[in-house]
């Protein structure tokens, strides 16, 4: 009778576990929606199809590609090289152990995959942003396969597949590095192989071009937020009580310190509060704390978000100044605030310490080399076959009608 | 003391599949925002109004009617006339076993009324949109009410109650046929009863009525996709880990798979991406695995929802060809690829095989049968009485004003 | 190896629970979204920028303050002054203990921090959409801060918190009084401090300011809706499988039957169904509810959001006649239907009664008294100082400019 007992016990928490990771599965899911609003409503309206269809699609392909090939390069059996590559074979399926608690305590093997393709997708979903209102989309969507499918599932394995980067002692519990730091590498590669938008730096002047429905920004936003929840919580990969509430709590308070860092910054400097600064505060804070989330104290995580969100509107003002044409600042939110929430883990927190912010450091720069060479590589090889840009005519009547041959918003009076 | 760990073990599994369920039926709550964006979103912005109330009151009826009569039809404690009906009086309520695993391993009675009557709103929608920009709203209200609260409980129960479909082997895990197929149903009598729009079909062409705000639409399938999780995923009627999260792993594939196979095909066919189509396309997909989620491979799941993603973009082409007017696609969606998803059971996965096919036929076609007879008659019975659709000057100058003295963007100047 | 089981099964539990609760954190967070689309749906679009600044700030400021002095305010370890007030210091964290069920069987220290921030920030949130158009932002943040900081946390305690209201047998299930009538005396004070809005009431007629974009609206209503699934289930604070399904049973009873009655009411007042209060009827269902929505029946939760639904329409309309203006209605929903709600407890339900009617006036008035004293001199000494209400010229051309100098439609012609 007792060893029935421990069997039903440990698959009532199996059980639990397994919960929980599928309510962050769909957490993570979601956030493929905040994106999808938050880019679409920060940029213009004629590009507003252009940018939605890119963000309905890559999910799509991301999901497939990533059972097709990158779920097995990401979590191989064996790495090789020193922990630099390894590959399980095509294709996803388990055996009946898969789906017991001899798979793993935390969740099954359909569980594994879901979770993790979630979050394959979003690193392509950040470079959609920092690329739109003038990529071509077929273009697009060859890099993003490639990109969620082989690159993201390389770098993803160097440390969450055990790879050299784990074992030389790297830190990042949730992807300060290998989501939002890779999407954001692919975004700055792809926006300099691009150029900036037309109009947008003339006779040494920055025009500002807005985007053209904040709301839709702003759903967006507290959906990712939202779907943090998920994104952080989830990667304590069970549902530990202590720990994964702790995550959630340094994960609400860096967002919260975020958008507080970001309005002070932005009104200081602007004179007035800027709502598009605010809301990628809150981003900005959420990247930071991603690395270390389940290591910092609430004081640290306030800490933390607070950097996050000043340094998030300085950044976006420099890519500005030198000409980097990120449309909804993606770059500064994923990338720069993806490295700095990378080393705060060897500045704040229970690991903090000069040895492990050199790991950190090592971290972040042999990742930036892999994903800045490969994704470079990529953009070259495309523009140089496919074409990467839209012709200027294109850009000028939007993409909407050039790529698809629709329109967001038939029914109403546009500004001419 | 053993007795006691081991009511204590069932009860703790007890309130982790409670948890899950209620975890279900709040993903299929929002389901009617996604249906309210997705409707409103691909009608003209002067019908707005009205398609946002049908959506916001049509939850509110269904689940006051589901609590009248509906649950009770449902899910009768004796079946009469061999499977046929059956009924356990009005209202809802429990005794103390009702919220105890005696009353169902997986749930308690408040949960298992919750969760199907959050189901049965969702057929009534799915008529709302291939109805909207010409029907009243009175008759429409009247029509959701009998819809909801008998139409939907009576072939809900010939499987899910326990009736002569269930008996015979048909097999419908979430509902392709019992929810999609029956909302499509309803959905292409209404349209036959109702014609098309003004203007739709003239002199022998078809000409586009495009969607007012595509933005809407997208969070719509967004929508629909997240609180498919909960549809599906709730239909184990348990938190089983393995069979969950296989679960939530073959609805999403074949989402992704949907999304792909429309974007490929209306690539094809129209020379650009259509975004409408890549969208109908996810759900196509997501229909057209529902029928037989539990049963598939990651493979054939990706191979329904492709398949479902091209049927879904010839359904819409031939409808119109036929002049059946459908502004959002339901039909195509709900009904067609319930009908594919339903016999895909006897094709694909587990159960696969002729005679398997041969129930599913059977479930196809005594369903669609009633629930177009039935659907037929109300339709008439509410055209010769207090009318189905309104007057031409309203259908003109929009529902929105005519039937509610609103305007949905009241600042915003429209194309004359 | 019994103590063991003891244990273990126990900690089963408490995973359970603390999963529950954070789920139900998760849902309440995503009220601030509801909340902040609700309220952008329903004004102008010259002020869209603004209502959003506020309702994405609200919960960033919300949560840290509720860290830094809040939560400690409103759990104090003792209260003295016969309950009235009590403060456990600044900040939060906890030892290992709190972390485990030995802080409480149904969740951890730091899940109970979140979702009392969570519920702490919606009281602002209330305020924002009365206030809306005309208020400084500035103004609204200081008072947003001293509200969610200092007044909601000392009333909270009153009830939750141990303190006098508790002991004497007031009854206030999930925050009928607590949270929304606490944020309606708010918005209340706040209103008639701030006069109503230029050009409201002239020559001693009513005006009507239609909202801008009322699918924002109906988007936020519905993510209020399944908020509520968090904030009434998780009122619970464990996930009893028999209490936490009856509670969204009722809860969601009682929106529909909202919904239904403020259709009815403003169908035969108006002669159309009017959407707006169609809309505030599920909100109206949802705050009545909410102190009883474990003590009722479902056919009580019908009748109370029914009567509910009735209610909010004649309140907007009276509020209206006395030149109270509240651009969303938030008074009439919040403080009109919190009152009802807490009184419905001694109506109906298991606790029904003349004695628990008298201990529910009692902490109507009480709450009442003091949340509007509090505020009221809040309100003073900031017209006194930095001034509550923007300039003339800006509130006609919009706050979106004067405050923030965004818009939210660029690119769209506004009629003029």
């Amino acid at each position: 009778m007792d060893s029935q007992f421990t069997t039903e016990i440990a698959n009532n928490l199996f059980t639990i576990n397994n919960l929980w990771m599928m309510f962050a599965t769909a957490l993570v899911f979601i956030m493929h929606l905040g994106f999808a609003t938050l880019e679409a409503g920060l940029t213009q309206s004629k590009n507003t199809i252009n940018i939605l269809f890119k963000n309905s699609i890559i999910p799509a392909i991301g999901l497939v590609t990533y059972a097709i090939i990158g779920f097995n390069l990401m979590y191989p059996a064996d790495c090789i090289l020193g922990g630099l590559i390894g590959f399980s074979g095509f294709g996803i399926g388990t055996d009946a152990a898969g789906v017991t608690n001899s798979y793993n305590i935390g969740y099954t093997y359909w569980t594994d995959f879901l979770f993790q393709g979630m979050f394959a997708a979003t690193a392509a979903t950040i470079v959609s942003g920092a690329v739109a209102e003038r990529i071509r989309l077929s273009s697009f969507i060859i890099f993003s396969t490639f990109f969620v499918g082989i690159i993201y599932p390389i770098t993803g394995m160097w440390k969450w597949g055990g790879g050299f980067l784990n074992n030389l002692g790297f830190y990042d519990f949730a992807g300060s590095t290998l989501v939002h730091s890779v999407g954001g590498w692919g975004a700055l590669t792809g926006v300099i192989f691009l150029g900036p938008r037309i109009g947008k730096y003339m006779k040494g002047k920055i025009y500002p071009i807005p985007g053209h429905n904040i709301p839709l920004a702003v759903i967006g936003v507290f959906l990712l937020w939202l779907g943090w929840f998920g994104f952080n919580g989830g990667s304590v990969l069970s549902a530990d009580p202590g720990l994964v509430s702790l995550v959630l709590v340094t994960t609400s308070l860096a967002a919260s310190a975020g958008a507080i860092g970001a309005m002070a910054t932005s009104w200081s400097f602007f004179k007035k509060p800027d709502l598009t600064m605010t809301l990628n505060g809150i981003l900005a804070g959420l990247v930071g704390i991603t690395a270390g989330a389940d290591l910092m104290t609430p004081f640290s995580s306030i800490i933390i978000g607070l950097i996050a969100g000043v340094i998030v509107v300085f950044a976006v003002i420099i890519f500005d100044r030198i000409k980097i044409d990120d449309p909804v600042g993606a770059i500064s939110v994923h990338l720069v605030c993806g490295i700095f929430g990378t080393l705060a883990v060897g500045i704040w927190g229970e690991k903090a310490g000069l040895e492990q912010l050199f790991y950190q450091a090592i971290g972040v720069l042999t990742i930036g080399a892999f994903v800045v060479s490969s994704t470079s590589l990529m953009w070259f090889i495309i523009k140089k076959t496919v074409g990467i840009r839209v012709s200027q005519e294109e850009e000028y009547s939007g993409l909407d009608i050039g790529e698809h041959a629709m329109e967001a918003y038939p029914y109403f009076e546009k500004v001419s």
